[in-house]
């Protein structure tokens, strides 16, 4: 019956362990002995595949940036700049129970990071790459008016809030879309 | 020697206490006896003046939109629509360590609220007051290009966002205040 496991997929179905987890009571009351609770599994075994809760969440964040970068890859059939700015920018928003998971997930990391900055790398990583990725689109679309750099730092910091305005039940979903679409006319203007 | 004890001095000593606890170690993990240790009182007064820690968060979250309120205004000497927004904006951001603390508070609150939703209508009551000031200060300025509504809610959600970067250690101070100047020029323009 034994079936050989596949050591990435079983990090993956721990991680997701962990996401449910923190979307239902936050990441720091979560344990190490709850996530192989929730994934059905013994403590020993998720030791053996994350060491600390620290490494456990640096995966799962890596994970969910893995996820939001191959859905918004699967949307891009030719498309303009700006859609392709848009299809990775809506699926980075919290608008469905996946995102949701998921934003859960970088928000208490976020949360965790500030206090543990030594987490903070992987974030910056991440972070910086998605500027990058946006500036070159903006400049591809030969967006002006602003910098194509800092309009991408905006872009990006304007989507986080969103994400973050929209799990804390602060603001409606298509209020959401709604400033972000505005916030695009604006850098690419009516096209 | 006993003098009389103002009751929401009292209150926002303590709340000093858990944001300076937020800080360090994050929401969560912090209980009303490490705030009690913190303040260098019994658990029982703190249990006098917050029945539950959710009361205390409330109560310091009031709080630091108060003081960031406060310190706005009092640099409102005669100004321009857009010298308001953006003296506002500054002191929301994490640019100093006052404000730091109050964005950790606020961060580990927007976590917080977010497995605990019934948290979060202080939080949406004012972010909608916050939203309504900027739109009124973009309609007298007569920002056009887009909707003063809309174009309120993306620049509150810059900030919030930008916000988040600084503290999880992502994004340099400048490079934050450039990205929320290249954004203030976009929507008031170059004046």
């Amino acid at each position: 019956m034994a079936r050989r496991v596949d050591p990435h997929e079983r990090r993956e179905l721990l991680a997701d362990a962990l996401m449910r987890l923190a979307a239902e009571r936050g990441l720091e009351a979560v344990s190490l002995r709850h996530v192989a609770a929730e994934a059905g599994v013994s403590t020993g075994m998720v030791q053996h595949y994350f060491r600390t809760k620290d490494e456990m969440m640096t995966f799962a964040l890596g994970m969910v940036m893995d996820r939001i970068r191959r859905r918004s890859q699967a949307l891009s059939v030719p498309a303009t700049p700006r859609e392709l700015v848009r299809g990775l920018l809506l699926q980075v928003l919290p608008l469905d129970e996946t995102r949701r998971l998921e934003n859960h997930v970088v928000l208490a990391f976020l949360a965790y990071a500030a206090v543990k900055p030594a987490l903070a790398s992987g974030l910056r990583e991440s972070a910086a790459e998605m500027r990058t990725f946006l500036a070159d689109q903006l400049r591809a679309a030969g967006a002006d008016g602003v910098g194509h750099e800092q309009a991408a730092a905006g872009l990006l910091a304007l989507v986080d809030g969103l994400g973050l305005q929209l799990l804390s039940r602060q603001y409606a979903d298509e209020d959401a879309v709604a400033a972000l679409d505005a916030q695009l006319a604006l850098l690419f203007g009516r096209r």
